[in-house]
């Protein structure tokens, strides 16, 4: 495995960094950030708490600044790292920005869009690649440790 | 059927005058009005071009200005009006918030969100009431002509 500054890990210890930073703010602690080339263009967690706004995960909230960095709404060479799963509201973003890579650390069963795809209904663009896994260990323990502590 | 401002025609107009806007500015026409009870909480219409933000569709925005006005998550008691069925994107936040009622009125078999519902897997919130196919052609005639404008 690559360990260097541009590796897919250096960027998913990143996003997960970003969910720690939605933990300590009492939001579900998702974190994304948005590469392109090797320049981080975005990096966002989710807010929908903060901002009372079911919109506001991490992944849509680091597309529009992405989009707003790069000034281009298609994210054609840019990859997303984000700890968990989209959702499908989050993975229909992906799928309009037609962005050239996913990465997801944990898998979520419940509301994760893998659930939807078929082989004839595929959800993300056909071109972007997908890798999932790397980091869901500590990323998905992240989760379960902020709802254990919330129903304390 | 109740003709009065207070039917869904009347909403739907008002969905339909935001599609306008959007045309007019050069967006694909999709226009989306928030009502709860029967007060108008957001208007909003397709913005992708002008942000640059592939998820500036006219339900994101709209179901982030009724949340940003009603100072709510969650939109239980709110009904959203929009000229297009919507993707999968929009329709993952609006099972998110909660909505009590989606009406939409031209169908999208292309990139609607009901070519991905199947029984065991639904996409909507369970409680929130579908209508569909109000003011279907005019919407829909809104959308063909301006894609023949684009063409010619």
């Amino acid at each position: 495995m690559d360990f260097s500054v541009f590796s897919d890990e250096h960027y998913m210890k990143l996003a997960y960094k970003e969910a720690v930073k939605a933990a300590e703010k009492g939001e579900i602690p998702v974190g994304a950030v948005v590469v392109c080339g090797q320049k981080i263009v975005a990096k966002a967690h989710n807010e929908t708490e903060t901002l009372q706004d079911v919109t506001a995960h991490a992944e849509i909230l680091a597309i529009t600044a992405a989009s707003n960095y790069l000034g281009a709404k298609y994210l054609t060479e840019c990859t997303l790292f984000v700890t968990l799963e989209p959702c499908l509201m989050c993975a229909g973003a992906i799928a309009w920005s037609q962005l050239k890579r996913l990465v997801f650390a944990a898998h979520d069963p419940a509301k994760g869009f893998t659930k939807w795809q078929t082989g004839d209904n595929h959800i993300l663009h056909l071109k972007t690649e997908l890798s999932t896994g790397l980091m869901a260990g500590p990323c998905k323990l992240l989760i379960e440790d902020f709802f254990r502590d919330m129903r304390n």
